[in-house]
């Protein structure tokens, strides 16, 4: 499917750079810059170029130069989109790049809507659904982690693997609905247990991607680390010391759904993003009270909490300590906590080991000399399940995709319990053929306008 | 020249865009590259691939894939900087910007300096210094004007005016200098009066780009024009009115020497900032008389000043108007003045003939209705000399080139005043080599490190 229209956008992002990359894509893309190219090393036009070269020479709108600009062409079906596609390396001013956009507006192009490349792309078969999401992925991704995923989608790994799983059950459902065709005759084309057989492998693959999820989110997001304290206790010199130690890139996020301040710090690749609290010291103060609910709120949306103290205090706030601890646990039995000492090197050794009696899981820490901070990033790492990570296997990060494996999930259930109790083949292909509906929705095979403006509208222009 | 390090940075603006463009450069760049490339198509090695051509793959650390990437190819000497050049268009998040970055930086590259692509582009003789200059006014070119000065100036037009002079002046010193040769057998090679023609033609060239400094200068950084005139009188309608009129950008850029905020507004291509003031009425306040200095201050950085008042005011304010108006005519004989009633379409036919009987030179205004603001445009591009620009003249806009002009217009004057006189070939022989030398400067045939490291400071790294 070749549009008729061609499309212009700003590809690189926005504001003044050394270049800036403007693309087209139709059928028209090649001649409309043609009529307005001016070629300073030959007089070809660009429609009678090779694919994938490039050319210098001028941008020109009847006698007035814009631009000395390198022109890429790309040749249908040999480009991104599948279509026609240039794109001009021009210089990098807003000026020059709106001057040049404006110039093929007038003549004949029309502003690419967000994503319309890629739905392009997507629409000529050259990535498939799953596979165009990645690429807003990818570009979202801000950390190994997430990157790795999205690269690993969108290089088809995740594809594949539904894929596969869909040719075979297709397989399966062919054979029976052929059985409808010979129903008076009682056949069974499809081996009954051989389909049970793949009906458990099938569900087993759907509950690991389906529980990749939990994982493919946090990864994608970043994984909320709810940091409770009292002031003083040495949160920033701690997140300072994470930071330090990992070479990271720390960045102020202003809470989307919260108030706080969050950072951002890349641990082993993985994004944490950790959240300051008010701490739950309890007081007669109103102010402090709403605190206190805050903190708790903040609690509720992590995925990790840190309690963090002075171990100086220990001495006269002890009680304290053990209490705040105690309410912690109590509310969240199943969160993962870490129980932190700070400031060690301040203290002696008979206050760690009363310390340590008390608090069995607790873990020493000094952020300011780096002692204790390699294990705490290790424990961190370690209560995340990053093993299918690192084992390259596909990981669900997409709700979209995850909604419709549920919904697979679900129906091979029904498949499963049909073949237990003998359900006659009709409804049988019928539970089949709803669980290969929502195996295509994730690749794009079923597929509709409102959910593509969706999916599309959350890229970028000139993507 | 070709330089030994192969340099990399981004190109392309900063931040997260569709995709970002990456250039190295260098000996070493296509083998850089090629060591972590992959290509999907073939397995041809892009050391292989003819110069300006695109190739598909992926660039990879070891096992790990970074991104998919288009690999453009550019081979010494058809290149920007005539070294070999890689450009990777890569996804286009700061994630997978970096770690491209990163990689090549671990693997022969080093990072570019700020202009280092266009130094080297200069140092290979692929541009000239004006030229390479006039790369950087292009990039931060924001209006027709400025733009069509650096585009003309980027394509050599007064490299090329600078050489001619250069050219015919350095044969008549080559002529003197061989006479000196002759010194005892009293022979003229150069015609004398041919060459007092020549040094006419010269200082006539040379005091028309020197003129061309005050339109250029101004045209490059936008005209900075007062409006003074009481609160209410309608100065954010006026804007509002021009804007509309023009269809223009307006952007509020906070004053770099004032604490002002001021409007950018482009009027026939022209950039025009409009400097808002709190008026001249002498009231006894304290607060007042100071707002009063700082009028008078923005007036005097201004190269135009409106005086905008309220057409009904006129009524009961006509003295006070009147000696204000005064007041900026006697303290501002020569900066150009325009004087505005606003609000026309509020006043009958008798105040509005009074006016103009009272204020011969008043432009009537309605920024409401939109009366007069074509009238108040045109009178606006008027007051700037802009027929040399039209008249696609050379402009200098480089205070660097206006400088070395000055000075080389110095040196012609010595050199005609040395004709006049009489003077030794010896002597005038000196002077000329002293306006050849100053002539160089523009061009780059003279320079030294700390010229071009002033220059090159100014770029963006990438670029």
């Amino acid at each position: 499917m070749i549009h008729q229209d061609t499309i212009v956008a700003l590809a690189t992002a926005a504001g003044s750079g050394a270049i800036a990359v403007i693309r087209l894509s139709g059928t028209e893309a090649i001649s409309i810059v043609d009529a307005h190219f001016k070629s300073v090393v030959n007089s070809k036009s660009l429609i009678n170029q090779p694919t994938h070269t490039i050319h210098l020479g001028h941008i020109v709108d009847k006698t007035r130069v814009i631009d000395e600009v390198l022109v890429s062409v790309f040749k249908n079906p040999n480009s991104y989109t599948g279509e026609n596609v240039i794109e001009i390396s021009c210089h990098g001013s807003n000026y020059i790049q709106q001057e040049i956009i404006q110039l093929f507006l007038r003549n004949g192009c029309r502003m690419a809507n967000a994503g319309e490349f890629t739905l392009r792309a997507f629409l000529n078969g050259k990535l498939d659904l799953s596979q165009a999401e990645a690429v807003a992925d990818l570009i979202a991704s801000d950390n190994e982690a997430s990157h790795q995923i999205a690269m690993q989608q969108m290089r088809g790994g995740f594809s594949s693997e539904i894929a596969k799983l869909r040719e075979e059950l297709l397989n399966f459902a062919s054979l029976i609905e052929l059985e409808l065709d010979f129903a008076e005759e009682d056949v069974e084309f499809a081996d009954r247990s051989q389909f049970k057989e793949l009906v458990v492998r099938i569900t087993f693959v759907l509950k690991r991607l389906i529980d990749s999820f939990a994982v493919g989110n946090v990864i994608k997001n970043g994984i909320p680390v709810a940091i409770v304290g009292e002031p003083n206790v040495g949160k920033s010199t701690l997140l300072n010391a994470l930071l330090n130690e990992e070479r990271a890139i720390v960045s102020e996020i202003a809470g989307t759904t919260r108030d706080a301040i969050e950072d951002e710090i890349s641990i082993g690749g993985i994004g944490f993003r950790f959240i300051d609290t008010a701490g739950i010291r309890e007081t007669e103060d109103v102010v402090e009270t709403i605190g206190i609910k805050k903190t708790f709120e903040k609690i509720d949306q992590a995925q990790v909490v840190i309690y963090l103290f002075d171990a100086d205090d220990f001495k006269d706030q002890r009680s304290v300590l053990k209490v705040e601890l105690e309410k912690i646990k109590n509310k969240y039995p199943q969160k993962p906590l870490l129980v932190i000492a700070n400031k060690i090197d301040k203290v002696d050794d008979i206050l760690i080991s009363k310390i340590q009696t008390e608090i069995p899981e607790i873990k020493l820490l000094s952020a300011k000399t780096g002692f204790g901070v390699e294990q705490l990033t290790n424990s961190l790492l370690e209560l995340i399940n990053t093993g299918s990570l690192r084992n390259n296997e596909t990981i669900v990060t997409n709700s979209r995709h995850y909604d419709a494996l549920l919904k697979a999930f679900e129906e091979v259930q029904n498949v499963k319990n049909g073949l237990e109790t003998g359900l006659s083949g009709d409804l049988l292909a019928i539970d089949i053929r709803q669980a290969l509906y929502h195996f295509g929705e994730i690749t794009g095979e079923i597929t509709n306008d409102d959910l593509l403006g969706n999916i599309f509208a959350n890229f970028c222009i000139g993507k």
